[in-house]
C-alpha cells in the first residue's frame, strides 16, 4: 500500500474535505483530482473554479463569509469592467485575476494544465499534488428547460433557474485522466475518496473521463463518498435542486443510488441514521457521524473518520 | 481643407494637450495618431501605455496626483501577484486590467489595433479619433551602457537609470502607418500638431514608420510643434536626461534641430524667449507663450493657441 489517498472533489464543499485531509495525509501522499468541467474561457482568460476553490483553501486563501474566491479581496476590475461596458455576468475579484492571468499565461506557453496547478500550488507553499482531472479540456454542459448552457452559465449567468434534464460533458470523448491521477491509482492506493461535491456536475465529470472508473475499480482501494445531501439537502449549491429535477430521491438513497456501482462505502450525517439500512441492503457501507464542517476541526475530523472508514471498507 | 488636425502623441505630456484639443476640434476631426513603440505584452496581456493614457485623459479618468493610470486605482492584483511570486516590477492598477483584458481579448479576435483602440474610445464616450499609429507592432529598444532594453525595461524596470546612447524601433521596416492617419493626411487636413511628448521615444517612433514623413510632408498642412523641454528641463520624463547623454543641447534648440527637417513651427515657452530667434535662423516659426499646463484652462488656451499658430505657419 502507497499510503497515497486519491480524492475527487469539486469546489467549495469538496475544497473543505480536502483542506481537512491536508492535516491528514501527509504531503504529496494526498492526491487531489480536481473536477475542471467548470473551467472556461472568460475574456481571454481560463478560469478554473473548482482547482482555485482547492488552492485557496489549502493556502488559508478562501473567503469564509462570502463562500467562495479570496479573502480580501477587492472589485475595482469589475467595476472598471462595468464603465467599459464589458461583461458584467461573472464576479471576478481583483486578487483572483492574478491566478487566472498567471495561469493563462503559463498555458499560453504549451504548459499543461497539471503542470500550470502544480506550479501554482508550489508557489502557494501546497504541498499536497493537487491536479486536473485531465489535462485535456472538458465542458459541462447542463441541459435545460431553457435550452443547453455551458456550466457557467447556468451556475452563476442563470443562478441555477432553469429546470435541468440532464448533462452532458463536452470533451470526454478525447479527454484522458490525467496521467498522475492513473499512475497513483496504479500504485496500491490507501483509499479513494469522493469528497461531498455535486454528484452530477462536480464528480460525474471526472469519472465520466474514458477509463477512469475502470482506474477507480481496479486500484484495489476502497472507494468511499461523503455524502452531499444531508436531511434531504444540499450544504450549499444546486445538488439538491437538480436531484429533484431529476425525478431522483432527494436524500442520501439518492447519492447512494448514484454511485451504487463504485463504492464500497458511504459517510452520511447523523440525520440520516434511519436511512442507513436501505443504503446498506444496497451493498455499500455506511458510516454515520456529524458531517457538517463549520470549523477547521470540523474538517480535520470528517477527514479522518473518512479515511478510518475507508480502511473499514477495505476487504 | 478637411478641418482634420492630426496630432502626433505619446504618453501623459501629450495627453494633455490632446484633452485640451479635444475642447476646441469637433469630434472625429481631431485625430490622434498615438505612439504604440512603448507597447509590450506583460503575463499575456497586451499594454498600450500612450494609447490609455490618451483615452484616460479624454475620458476624465486619468490619476492627477500619480501623473499616470486610473484615478480611483487599487493595487489587490500587485498584491496577489506578489504573493504568488509572479513579476513584480510592472505596476498594473486592478482597474487598468480592464482596459488590458479587454484589449487583449479583442486582439486575440483578430480585430487590429485601431479597431480596439476605436472600440474602447466608444466605450468611454471618447469622441475624438484615436488611432495606434499603426496596426503593426513596433518596440522602441534603448540601447544604453547597460545593454540593449526594451522600453518598459528601460523605463520602469531600470527607471531610466542606464546612460541612453541611442534608440531603435523594431518592426518599422514592415509596420505601415496606420491607414486612416494616412487617410486624414491626404484630405487635406488644417494642421498637423507634434505634441510636448518625448521626441526620441515617444515622436520618432511614429516619424520612423516606412512612408510616415513623407505623408506629412505631402499632406500640405501647417507641422507645428509643442516643445517638450522649458528652461532646459522636461516638464516630465527622460527627455533632458536622454539629450544630455546623446550630446545634444539640451535646450528648445535641441528640440528645433531634431525636429529641423519636418517642422513649420515651435511652441516655445516665455522662458526660452531669447532662444527664439536662433530657432526662427533655422526656418523655423515661433510662437512663445506660458506652456506649462496645469489645469485644463491651461490645456484648453495651448491647444487654442497652437492651432492659431498652424495657422500663421500656412504658407
Amino acid at each position: 500500500m502507497s499510503g497515497a489517498v486519491v480524492t475527487l472533489s469539486g469546489g467549495v464543499g469538496g475544497a473543505k474535505l480536502v483542506l481537512g485531509m491536508s492535516y491528514v495525509v501527509a504531503g504529496r501522499e494526498l492526491v487531489v483530482a480536481c473536477n475542471t468541467g467548470d473551467d472556461f474561457t472568460h475574456l481571454g482568460l481560463r478560469v478554473c473554479p473548482d482547482i482555485d476553490s482547492v488552492l485557496y483553501a489549502l493556502s488559508g486563501l478562501s473567503d469564509q463569509t462570502r463562500g467562495w474566491g479570496r479573502k480580501d479581496e477587492s472589485w475595482t476590475f469589475m467595476s472598471a469592467m462595468k464603465d467599459l461596458q464589458g461583461p458584467e455576468w461573472f464576479n471576478v475579484g481583483d486578487g483572483d485575476l492574478a491566478m487566472h492571468v498567471l495561469r493563462t499565461d503559463m498555458l499560453a506557453q504549451n504548459k499543461t494544465m497539471a503542470e500550470v496547478t502544480g506550479n501554482l500550488a508550489l508557489r502557494m507553499g501546497i504541498e499536497a499534488d493537487i491536479l486536473p482531472m485531465s489535462d485535456d479540456p472538458v465542458a459541462t454542459i447542463v441541459h435545460t428547460d431553457a435550452g443547453d448552457l455551458a456550466f457557467q452559465h447556468y451556475f452563476v449567468r442563470e443562478q441555477c433557474g432553469p429546470r435541468v434534464a440532464g448533462f452532458s460533458f463536452d470533451g470526454t470523448e478525447n479527454a484522458k485522466p490525467q496521467s498522475q491521477i492513473v499512475d497513483t491509482l496504479q500504485s496500491d492506493p490507501e483509499a479513494i475518496i469522493i469528497a461531498p461535491s455535486n454528484p452530477y456536475v462536480s464528480v460525474d465529470p471526472i469519472l465520466q473521463l474514458k477509463g477512469m472508473k475502470a482506474a477507480l475499480k481496479n486500484a484495489g482501494a476502497p472507494i468511499v463518498a461523503v455524502s452531499p445531501i444531508i436531511g434531504g439537502k444540499a450544504i450549499k449549491g444546486p445538488a439538491a435542486k437538480m436531484m429533484q429535477e431529476l425525478g431522483k430521491d432527494v436524500s442520501v438513497l439518492g447519492i447512494a443510488a448514484h454511485y451504487q456501482d463504485l463504492i464500497d462505502g458511504l459517510v452520511i450525517d447523523v440525520q440520516d441514521a434511519e436511512l442507513a439500512p436501505q443504503i446498506r441492503e444496497m451493498g455499500i457501507k455506511t458510516h454515520l457521524m456529524q458531517t457538517i464542517m463549520t470549523d477547521l476541526s470540523g474538517r480535520i475530523e470528517l477527514a479522518k473518520a473518512t479515511l478510518n472508514f475507508a480502511q473499514e471498507c477495505r476487504t
